[in-house]
């Protein structure tokens, strides 16, 4: 493997962490995908993902994790997915899962420092988002610091460090992004109901949907994704 | 559960970890121990762990990951644990496992946000030890932070806060602290090796017996444990 471009990208399978590998990709990364199998009702993204870096030829690797104690309306079957709320950043809804972010990133370090991956790239985006405090440029700056302090390469000053290409995009900027890299946008998945088809009204499925609008393409997953 | 009161101890079922566990109990914290199956060669150490949270009357959950890059002697048996190496802090040695205490941490504060927790206690020592960065204070201070802006309760200013009464003690301080708060020290497990006895020579072993050794005391697992 060459050490010097490999990178770690975390993978869930949705629109923003897909344009995300194929953006680590064009930048000449020779990427390992990071897949988290973590008891989520949309379980369905990990089969996406899995399709998705074979397409994109990246090795991967999923890691399963229980978080027994839950707390998550993605997790917990007995709490409810907000359907067509008021999307505002202010208001973290019950989708949050505690310290996901945190979990997925230290696994990705581990991963990074094992392999010698110098870069963990992550999809996160704090423009069209739930506002979960984990997708935020303060938090990822805060993680940066405990990658300097807590790992070995870290300490021996080859820190490993986390890059949020789309951390500042709209959702209509990640879409035009991916046509521009030749995303499989039919590959992704992005709902949180754990249907056979996208919901239309959870938080994601409206996200995802207002950058196809914006931009003026139907998403392939889209008013026909809904009926498969 | 008194949330107020409810803190969450990482217990790997070592001396530190279960000394630390009795001082959050002594300090008045309803206790939630918090143990890892992660592959470890010294399996034992979780099954012990598992009877110190009995004893100790504590509730607690058992996580299991899985490393698959592993990247250290305790994952992955082809490499050595070192034996009667000299013990310096500026070498860390093979047996370090990539940004395990940041994995730790991180589901630490799921479980904590989860159950309403207010702390997590960590048996940490930076003076007697194998000088592995994610054991010393600069990197606890980084973690913290990580909380305050990663954490739904950290962005609405109700922090998590990370414990670690041990981090400046010596090994004899900690058995000293242990005998006065009562820890069952037979039923702890310290060594590496993954044999059915305490090695005696691993970091892990040393350290412990220069604890008991300077207190004057027996090990229940010194010479007699070997022979288990």
């Amino acid at each position: 493997m060459n050490k010097k471009k490999c990178a770690i990208v975390l993978l869930s399978g949705g629109l923003d962490s897909t344009t995300t590998l194929y953006y680590a990709k064009y930048q000449g990364y020779n990427v390992h995908a990071l897949i988290f199998d973590y008891g989520q009702r949309h379980k369905k993204e990990v089969k996406c993902a899995l399709k998705i870096a074979k397409s994109a030829k990246c090795p991967c690797q999923i890691v399963t994790i229980n978080l027994p104690w839950k707390g998550s309306a993605l997790l917990d079957k007995k709490m409810k997915v907000p359907y067509n709320r008021r999307i505002d950043a202010t208001d973290i809804p019950p989708t949050y899962v505690p310290a996901r972010n945190i979990i997925f990133l230290s696994f990705a370090a581990s991963y990074a420092e094992a392999v010698g991956a110098k870069k963990i790239f992550i999809g996160a985006n704090a423009v069209d988002y739930s506002g979960y405090p984990d997708c935020r440029p303060n938090f990822f700056k805060a993680f940066g610091k405990v990658l300097e302090k807590g790992l070995k390469t870290g300490v021996e000053g080859r820190t490993i460090s986390v890059e949020m290409p789309l951390i500042h995009m709209t959702k209509a900027q990640i879409v035009r992004l991916g046509l521009k890299l030749k995303v499989p946008h039919a590959l992704t998945w992005s709902c949180y109901a754990g249907l056979k088809w996208m919901c239309g009204q959870c938080d994601s499925c409206r996200l995802r949907e207002k950058g196809f609008k914006a931009v003026g393409i139907n998403d392939p997953l889209g008013a026909s994704g809904r009926k498969k």
